[in-house]
């Protein structure tokens, strides 16, 4: 289902406009990633919560270049689905 | 920023009720597992892709009861954030 085809969809379950539903979604995106960035966990009963995951430092090999590179410690956005999610999922 | 927080600025910003606000994203979160559970990716861009992973069947061992036993191949949500979300927090 694409973008577009999804909003429809919501638009015509809640009876809104599509830009309203655009709105409304864009702006929950944009406060999941504002709260992410800040570090601070965001949890939706039922589909799952949005924070971020640690990736501590760490050297590499870059194997062509016969050499040793170090990666600083940095952070990823991560989402973890609730048990309700994961039971929905398990035997696709 | 818990969720009634969340759907209160929601709110605020779109000039929409909080009904309005929450029955969009409920929706919305029911159709991210309609779709996943499909086997479907559904992908907002600037924000990241929800889709499924595999994980594959494999041979466990239960130490304390000297046992092993095998778990059945499944799936489980998976959240794949954009590259701009990664960026944003990448230097936390």
């Amino acid at each position: 289902m694409t973008k577009s085809e999804l909003f429809n969809k919501i638009s015509a379950d809640t009876h809104l406009k599509i830009d309203e539903v655009s709105a409304t979604i864009e702006t929950l995106f944009e406060l999941i990633k504002q709260e992410a960035t800040a570090g601070n966990k965001v949890t939706f009963k039922g589909f799952g919560s949005f924070t971020v995951k640690k990736r501590s430092a760490k050297k590499t090999q870059l194997i062509h270049k016969k050499k040793t590179i170090s990666i600083e410690e940095y952070y990823i956005p991560s989402f973890l689905p609730s048990a309700a999610f994961k039971e929905l999922t398990k035997s696709l």
